[in-house]
């Protein structure tokens, strides 16, 4: 290849790089074999993507959704042709539904082995080997098969779609095609970005300042897509300013810190813990001098208390990742970054009266007793208790994310789970993946033993890249409590149906190739507290710390949740 | 409800049982607890459906498709609308392509949210509930809703196109349905399956006995949908007569015993192992007085070594499931159980000469050293002194199934292996499924511990129902060879998305759930010889044996299939 040109692959490996990814998940196979030597060899950025190879692709699909979180930006997955691609479409879906820009990449069979329909191996033998794109375009903000022909514009166009629209998409590349040379110089420009429609700004400004008008007192109920924005920082700007109060969604827990002035903490619907935050957040949007500024909310059933939210989209300002609205008028190609810069400057122009902000606190932690079985009720003080600032706080779907909801975490956490799709065993591999993308922060990880039962593969890796942070290693709390007690709460909790095999958890880490992670178990309080101690006492080694909790105990608000779903 | 009625859950469970379904595997969730509330306990069979949990959906899939291949008819699985169903869609495309019947029953949201569109958890949150039974559609014969009306005329439908097709089916069942009365007259009578046309057949026949006519000696080809239809002892009873040699696919392997003396053994064109094998497939292809009739066979790349098969399938005579050609006439509605029994009927009744049998014998077990490592040249004949009589093989694919091929097994044995769709780690959970549908047979599993690692979640599971089987129990060997050998015969060994994370294997099985297995480590010849005399020693408790291999050796056939695929 001359200087001009680089493989496809090598291409592809570039724009990632210049997307700042640095980690590629995944596995290999037959038909990515070459894709995988270009990817990893022949790319052009300061240093090479890193390999994290999985156990399973289901693992690394999760994998890559937790880095992308947590760095705030896409990240890549790498699997083989039918058999690797379909074990990764769950992730992908939850990656839709949560709003994570994933990028899987698939090796496929060359281009004349599909088009003459040849009956392969990894294929469904009938010929057909348009099945898995289609699979991937349900999942997916784009599905495209790569030809040599416009390889590099299509790669461009795919990826400037997962990074706009914050979804994910699938490129597939035959064997072929990933050692195609095609033209480099469009990689002397990074990618552009969507930029917001300018005319459409200015008339979003002047509707958001007559709408604001008059109003002593705005609520924001900010949503997990500024966290895919990456706009914290903008969030604590406009809390900045008097008048203003922020509630976040279960999926943005913690995005304005617990201790700030202006925090109202979680609200959703009828789900929400404090009914202090209820009302606020209800009653700014009943008219009157308060405004309700939704700020890249989702309005799922669990994100509203299964739709009790007290308050109507259309009636209020509802900012979104590609367009915003004020009372039901949308101004389309205003993007989030921009209306909530716009927001922030009528915030910061206002002068007058403004309402006091109302106090609204958790309630403290209850006074924790010794050797009695340890129950729920005990277990979330004293991880409450013990959780440093800054800890990035990964929750299993089930009791552990609707336990850690009811925390009041120290500054600086971040809380990382998956309300929306909830998918059981999720959190394992997403916690490798943070890890990866904060390796300087400390990660906890909450999982359930039933959910754990399904990813546990992966426990391994996150183990031992754990132990290769720069900050203290990741601590994994494996709430033991017999099965699947999330589901007990909903229905039939005697049902052999709710029971798992009884794993020796503190037995796989060594088992699974992590033998130096230290291992605690905690059956009581008084275990708990001591374990705990210890525990911050050696903070470069991973640990597993289980704690056995009844089979039918529960946090209160997952007995809420279960009650309203049954 | 009256007498008269059953709920569709119950209907459904009914006609399971009807068609010789014992065991349900899946897991519990949110959308489908009522659902297996009625169909493990309002169904109307002699014994209630028992239902096997499995650790995630992937691994219940994989052993109900293990299930249903050994039991020879259908099986089911039930998961959770969304984040369970999607881990499934590998499952069941490799049931697709591997012609197995699995029913894939999946609980969903009512069918009021569904018609609402309500953004429902474990949804893509955009809406439309159809994503999913539309990723269904793409990897079975048939993927419906069930609706209310009409639900008993749906279910026997689609259960009978499961049957009829030997492919997987969807039945999406809301929650609501799932409990609504329907009359349970239907059940009186059992589903009844696709016959063949009577007209159809008779000038099959007369074809069929044109073309044979003047031949002197026949070769049937034998493929694995022999086994969908558990056909075998029709084709033992063709093979009895004179003039007459069978060789089977890779895919049937052994299903005509090895010591028969009708037995060709294995064609898989130029990866064949007997050159006389292949001269007597290709040469009864080649006109003269000898002739080829393929049953039940697949040509896919692998069984065709890479399509250098010496025949045209149109111009000799090729029986189906639904259809059957003389010389590329094609009759369709000819079933192969039909068409099979006119071929035996027609063999039976001819006189006159016929040709020898030729001697086609596996080469003899090479002799055995000691201390030095364990090669493969070392490792298969060590194996097959050891397999005994009636034994269920069940080969990963990679080094463990190519490894088997090479094998002459005992009489009995069985070879279960997915050398089509070929998802690395699908047997040890299809291993679980063939102990249950076969409690009475020896099982033995050969899997590397690259494809180990994708699924080892089910391994607990595996070793504590091999602890209830009726039979010896079953035995593991896992081939450790440090990462994925065959993609390092293919390309790039030193790659190192090669390498897999080093697990400590013989302490898995207790710390999995199943304390109470034998664990066994051989590195050398001596060690395996002494290892296998004491496993046979203790023939009722479970075994994993840890045979530890080079990193870069592996069976003579998979070199030469890297070979190829490079």
């Amino acid at each position: 290849m001359t200087e001009q040109t680089i493989s496809v692959g090598g291409y592809l490996a570039t724009r990632l790089q210049q997307l700042g990814i640095g980690h590629l998940f995944g596995l290999p196979g037959d038909f990515n074999l070459g894709l995988l030597d270009e990817l990893l060899g022949a790319g052009r950025g300061p240093v090479p993507l890193r390999w994290i190879g999985s156990s399973n692709e289901l693992n690394a699909g999760y994998a890559a959704d937790g880095y992308a979180r947590i760095r705030r930006g896409p990240a890549a997955v790498v699997t083989t042709y039918g058999v690797g691609e379909l074990s990764l479409v769950n992730a992908l879906a939850g990656s839709f539904a949560e709003d994570v820009p994933v990028v899987s990449i698939v090796g496929m069979p060359s281009t004349a082995a599909q088009s003459a329909g040849l009956l392969l191996h990894h294929s469904l033998a009938d010929g057909d080997h348009g099945h898995f794109v289609r699979i991937a375009a349900e999942v997916c903000a784009e599905a495209v098969v790569v030809r040599a022909e416009h390889a590099a514009r299509t790669i461009d166009r795919v990826l400037r779609r997962a990074v706009d629209s914050s979804k994910p998409v699938y490129l597939g590349v035959p064997a072929d095609v990933a050692r195609v040379p095609v033209n480099a110089a469009a990689l002397a420009r990074p990618l552009r970005l969507l930029r917001s429609d300018v005319e459409a700004a200015a008339e979003f400004r002047a509707a958001l300042t007559e709408h604001l008008s008059g109003s002593t007192g705005l609520t924001v109920l900010a949503g997990p897509r500024l966290h895919r924005r990456h706009l914290e920082d903008r969030v604590r700007a406009v809390a900045a300013h008097g008048g203003v109060r922020v509630a976040t969604q279960s999926a943005s827990k913690a995005m304005l810190d617990e201790s700030h002035p202006a925090t109202l903490g979680v609200y959703a619907g009828e789900f929400t813990v404090a009914p202090a935050t209820r009302a606020a957040v209800d009653g700014a949007a009943a008219g009157g001098t308060e405004r309700l500024v939704l700020a890249g909310v989702v309005l799922t059933d669990f994100l509203t208390g299964r739709f009790t939210h007290g308050f109507d989209p259309d009636a209020v300002v509802d900012l979104q990742l590609d367009h915003a609205r004020v009372a039901g008028a949308e101004f389309h190609g205003v993007h989030l970054e921009e209306s909530l810069g716009i927001l922030e400057e009528i915030v910061a122009a206002r002068t007058g009266a403004v309402t006091a902000r109302a106090e609204v606190r958790a309630s403290s932690a209850r006074p924790i007793t010794g050797d009695a079985p340890l129950a729920h009720a005990e277990f979330w003080p004293i991880l409450q208790d013990w959780l440093a600032p800054g800890t990035l706080l990964v929750a299993e779907a089930g009791t552990s994310f609707y336990g850690a909801l009811e925390l009041t975490l120290p500054d600086g956490c971040d809380l990382l789970g998956q309300p929306v799709w909830s998918s059981i065993g999720y959190t394992l591999p997403a916690a490798l993946g943070a890890v990866l993308a904060a390796p300087d922060r400390e990660t906890v990880l909450l999982i359930g033993d039933g959910s754990a039962q399904l990813t546990v593969n992966e426990l391994g890796r996150l183990l031992e890249q754990g132990s290769r942070t720069t900050g203290p290693a990741p601590t994994i709390f494996l709430l033991n409590n017999e099965g699947y007690t999330v589901e007990r709460a909903i229905a039939s909790p005697e049902a052999v149906y709710q029971d798992v095999l009884a794993w020796n958890w503190t037995q796989l880490p060594a088992a699974l190739g992590a033998p130096a992670t230290a291992v605690f178990r905690a059956a009581t309080s008084a275990d708990l507290t001591k374990v705990l101690a210890e525990r911050r006492a050696d903070p470069q080694r991973p640990a597993l710390i289980e704690v056995v909790l009844p089979r039918d105990d529960a946090p209160e608000l997952l007995k809420v949740l279960a009650r309203s779903i049954r």
